[in-house]
């Protein structure tokens, strides 16, 4: 399995302020932001900075970074949802569903009887992602 | 929500050895066993040995440590089945699909074309377990 990283990946392009994304947050390591096509409200992505193709390349460093923010957001979107539960994913390679080689985490809110949707196949209404955005915003405020 | 530890969930007893699994890996923080009713071959879990519900109430020691070995594991678990693909998923709460109130991390090999299996209702064969399990071990030693 190679693992090469492609400069000119969606992520890659939002990281370099090249495409637009609604973000949740960001540090000097990470960024959250909506996921376009979410599988339910809330849906977000977690990414590093720094590039990796997925979890089987990244450094040790990315990973304790990246996962102290995936906890911070998966706090902070139980709470600005009231949801109950929240599902984290992460996928490597095409086989798994990964679709943009650049590590990210997937942050799903969950609520009960209500299973999981399959991955959006057009663009969310720009509005209600910035609607739940805002929700994210200020849950982190007071986790 | 409310977010209680109970000393007798499965993973806590299994810790303790009150319980058997089918261990690929252990350390002083993490231990690695196979899921006995898999959503795929080589399908593990990696659990914290310190109590913790879900990721909401983990400390971020505990995050940092098991996330290193998710990582491992998810290279040698590629290596071990030449898998085309790894899905990690993390559950918190009922409404996300956890059935077992102990903080754990599903790794899963992937191949092309192959949906990803619902959580089996029975327990697999334990010789296919241990079959899967030495794999694993195996390509620990390499990666």
């Amino acid at each position: 399995m190679i693992l090469s990283y492609d400069e000119n990946n969606i992520f890659a392009k939002l990281l370099r302020n090249e495409i637009p994304s609604i973000r949740v947050y960001e540090d000097e390591n990470t960024v959250v932001f909506m996921d376009t096509m979410p599988q339910g409200i809330g849906h977000t992505l977690v990414i590093p900075r720094k590039p990796s193709r997925n979890l089987l390349d990244a450094t040790p460093e990315i990973l304790v970074t990246i996962t102290k923010v995936v906890q911070k957001i998966a706090k902070a979107t139980q709470k600005a949802f009231a949801a109950d539960g929240i599902t984290v994913m992460q996928f490597n390679e095409a086989a798994s569903g990964q679709t943009v080689y650049h590590l990210h985490f997937h942050i799903i809110p969950r609520f009960d009887g209500i299973p999981l949707q399959h991955h959006a196949d057009k663009i969310a209404d720009k509005a209600e992602l910035e609607k739940s955005a805002e929700k994210i915003r200020t849950a982190l405020k007071i986790i």
